[in-house]
């Protein structure tokens, strides 16, 4: 399939169809003014839908067929259970017992344990998927073995993708730990409990026919109703929806490792110095080990300096809960729960609030939240010396894992990227990052076991660090050192000009490509 | 103007245009089907908002203008103020001050504090109202002195009539007792707080433009967020937005009618004899004196039988509260607060949930919750021997009330109208009633303090009530016997051909007109 590519204007060569529709280059930050309308889903009436508000059928088999599945049609998902989803797997183990082909997948994100979904690629139940591509079926993509293209979308994106009727979605399967026969659901609650469902909060207001498939059914009202039964068609009741302990963790935990110490204590340090730890304040980090780690440091001198947060953008975890319920923030504005003390807060604490992409990241909102926190934490697989950054693919060019919220994240007041100077021998700031998923001029700081980096575009924070004892360091200085560790520049990964992904910037624009891996 | 009237499926002879849009004649109950889709509001984008979040600007005529006001448009507001609002007054008055004219106000219902509507009706600022109008301005109407068509729709037919597309509203006026500059904002908290503001809800999701307006600006974010800052475009703070007395009342009062307690009590010993009233079942009920009345005759009865509701529907009051804090109730499911124990309690009580018309009255979602209520207890002008009723016009013809939630509640289970046999010695029971408002197929008994009529279609509860001791009586008799009292058949009011307003049923089609009254 002979693909054109043309020039954005980040310089990326970039398609411009995906699967079969028109794509928009991306045209800069803030360049891209859409003009459309959003998607308008058709009008239901109360006269086809029984008035005892019994929506409840047999099983997923009975939903999938009484919502009219179809070839080719597209049917989404959300990722609230992790790596403990056992929803989207039986839904297309059903279509494929229906005899049902060429289906696109719209997961919010797919994990390891939807393996399956590449049987079912290969047997073409399933065309192709549009979603973060974490693990397996991200290697499968980047082989070049995937049938139409794969999209990367961050949770915003996917979010402005579905109301700006790029992605019309067909029937949306939704994974609820506790529903009525309505379809009312929540995450709250339950034996599959994750806490919220806000990434499934654009399928249910704009998908044509909704699925709630719950292991947890309540009488009529299931409050709170995160996602709203009158968006809703059929009700399925399943034994088990997901495995507990995949879902959530027990208990999040913070890095135990030295060098990650070190960068989470020198950003909280920058942080300080730079003056963002104030009164009212507020900061997003989320749960991986740095970021948690920096969160605790941060705590420790909000103490100390008795400063207290507005709010906490979260992934929340055991420590934002301490930290709202012992008063040192007013909110925490969740997006996703990632352990069993997350999710007991937001059942019982008004102040701990359920958040969606729509209000945190739709970037075709009328605003959004994310431009209005403080400073914000980020991981990355690569950095350039223009601060331009990569979280999709590794140095070798697999796409292995999602966008996440990361690009949404970058519209913070101060960006912050903690990373290691290198991993495996391999320098992670380099000339030019594989794929460009996050533009340099959105990227603040980037700080290393070896010293920070400030963006030369941020003179203020410049002139605030100007006497600072922390490491500051030039971008190309830090690349030097770590290239002289590793032994030079890293190899180039050797890729094929065949296009296999394409990586959305958050107005729907295609900011990069992912090309396919040649296998060694 | 020559007005077209064709005959609809209720034998009313109705208009087929209005306001110069293609009207469609009710055809029955669930008979009609729409086939279209929802509004689809303009794509926005955060590069047009403030990255910072706030949204607050000057004043009122600011934010027309900056809203881009112009001749012609429509503009809403809610009545969540009652006759305490100041802000729709202060709006009209701005957009007289810009010069604008032929404005079509839109909102969820007009108060007798709205009267200077009048005057700018007078000078052209605004051509016409679609909304409830209660009072003057209903009587403005009635004399046909307003330029369009009235037209009524009840709570659930607003929220179909802009999802539908078939109102578009340039700019949204809500009103907010507390709000952050963002444009999140809540009603249940603030100088002017009134419980919840879930008839803007539509306003918001499908205005072009939409402004908040609040005399309590707290820092981002306003939580709860009843209406989402993500679709509003501006705020304004005022002094003061509403007379909290005029708003909610201190405390709602029974009534100390015989008559009318005679009526409430036999409507509770009715749901209880047709055996409604058991463990885990629902109703609904208003804060007039009659519907309060019963409340409390249905609570001793829940007392001393040991039963507890599911959820009670409301308009909420110190007495559904108390309800709900001694666990007669597992949830208050609240459309609107009528007095300040209710707005204490849905602001502290997880349990006393926020509805609007989408979940509890929207015809055109999928179900909507009016269907599951067990039993609902409504009010009426007039109601026929076929059980039709009328809740808009007096016997005079004057149109002097809204729909409100009348209508969608039909779908109860049971609908009760506890009425008077007759008023000011005009009888309420009639032949024919003068504006049909609900179709008697769904109205199934009427109890008045001469005896309880059930409509013949409901055999079950002929059945259920065969052997009881209370007053069942055939609804032609209840009539004789009040024409005797009040001297024969009230005489009909002198109306002439011009229609005035069009009285919408809830899936959007004419089900009545109100023809001109002719002056003395």
């Amino acid at each position: 399939m002979g693909q054109k590519l043309v020039e954005n204007a980040a310089g990326r060569a970039v398609v411009t169809e995906i699967n079969g529709k028109p794509a928009i280059p991306y045209k800069g930050v803030a360049q891209y003014i859409p003009e459309g309308r959003k998607a308008a889903p058709p009008i239901s009436s109360c006269a086809c839908y029984p008035a005892d508000g019994n929506k409840v059928v047999k099983d997923i088999k009975t939903a999938l067929e009484k919502a009219g599945v179809k070839d080719g049609m597209t049917i989404s998902s959300h990722h609230h259970f992790r790596n403990g989803d056992l929803v989207a797997n039986a839904v297309f183990e059903a279509a494929a017992e229906l005899g049902i082909k060429d289906l696109m997948w719209f997961p919010s994100a797919a994990f390891p344990c939807h393996k399956p979904l590449i049987d079912h690629m290969e047997n073409g139940v399933v065309h192709h998927i549009e979603g973060s591509l974490n693990g397996p079926l991200g290697e499968y993509c980047s082989y070049g073995k995937m049938k139409g293209l794969g999209v990367l979308r961050s949770h915003g994106g996917r979010y402005q993708a579905v109301q700006d009727g790029e992605v019309h979605i067909d029937i949306a399967i939704i994974a609820a730990p506790t529903a009525d026969p309505f379809g009312n659901a929540t995450g709250d609650r339950g034996p599959s409990a994750c806490g919220l469902l806000g990434f499934a909060l654009a399928d249910s207001q704009y998908a044509d026919q909704v699925i709630v498939v719950t292991d947890n059914l309540v009488p009529f009202p299931c409050v709170p109703w995160q996602i709203q039964g009158n968006y809703v068609d059929f009700v399925v009741v399943m034994d088990k929806i997901g495995e507990p302990e995949k879902i959530i963790s027990g208990t999040t935990k913070i890095t135990k490792s030295p060098d990650r110490l070190l960068i989470a204590e020198l950003t909280a340090k920058f942080v300080k110095e730079a003056g963002i730890l104030k009164d009212g304040f507020s900061y997003q980090a989320g749960a991986g080990g740095t970021a948690l780690s920096f969160s605790i440091f941060l705590e420790q001198m909000m103490r100390e300096e008795g400063v207290k947060a507005r709010f906490v953008r979260a992934g929340s975890t055991q420590y934002t809960v301490k930290m709202l319920e012992e008063g040192l923030t007013d909110y925490i504005l969740d997006g996703q729960t990632f352990d069993l003390e997350g999710v007991r807060s937001m059942r019982e604490n008004p102040n701990h609030v359920n958040t969606s992409p729509f209000t945190s990241y739709n970037y075709h909102g009328k605003g959004n939240f994310a431009s209005m926190v403080d400073v914000v934490v980020l991981g990355a697989t690569e950095v350039d010396v223009n601060f331009n950054a990569n979280v999709v693919t590794h140095s070798d060019g697999k796409l292995l894992h999602g966008i996440g919220g990361w690009q949404n994240c970058l519209f913070s007041k101060c960006t912050i990227l903690p990373i290691p100077s290198f991993r495996d021998r391999i320098p992670v700031i380099v000339d030019e990052v594989t794929t460009l998923c996050g533009p340099g001029e959105l990227i603040d700081v980037v700080v290393t076991e070896r010293g920070i980096a400030i963006n030369p575009l941020r003179k203020d924070l410049m002139k605030a660090l100007s006497g600072s004892s922390l490491p500051i360091r030039s971008i190309e200085d830090l690349k030097k050192e770590v290239e002289t560790i590793c032994g030079g520049v890293p190899a180039k990964p050797k890729l094929g000009d065949k296009v296999v992904a394409a990586i959305k910037w958050v107005d729907g624009t295609v900011i990069d490509v992912v090309h396919q891996v040649l296998p060694d």
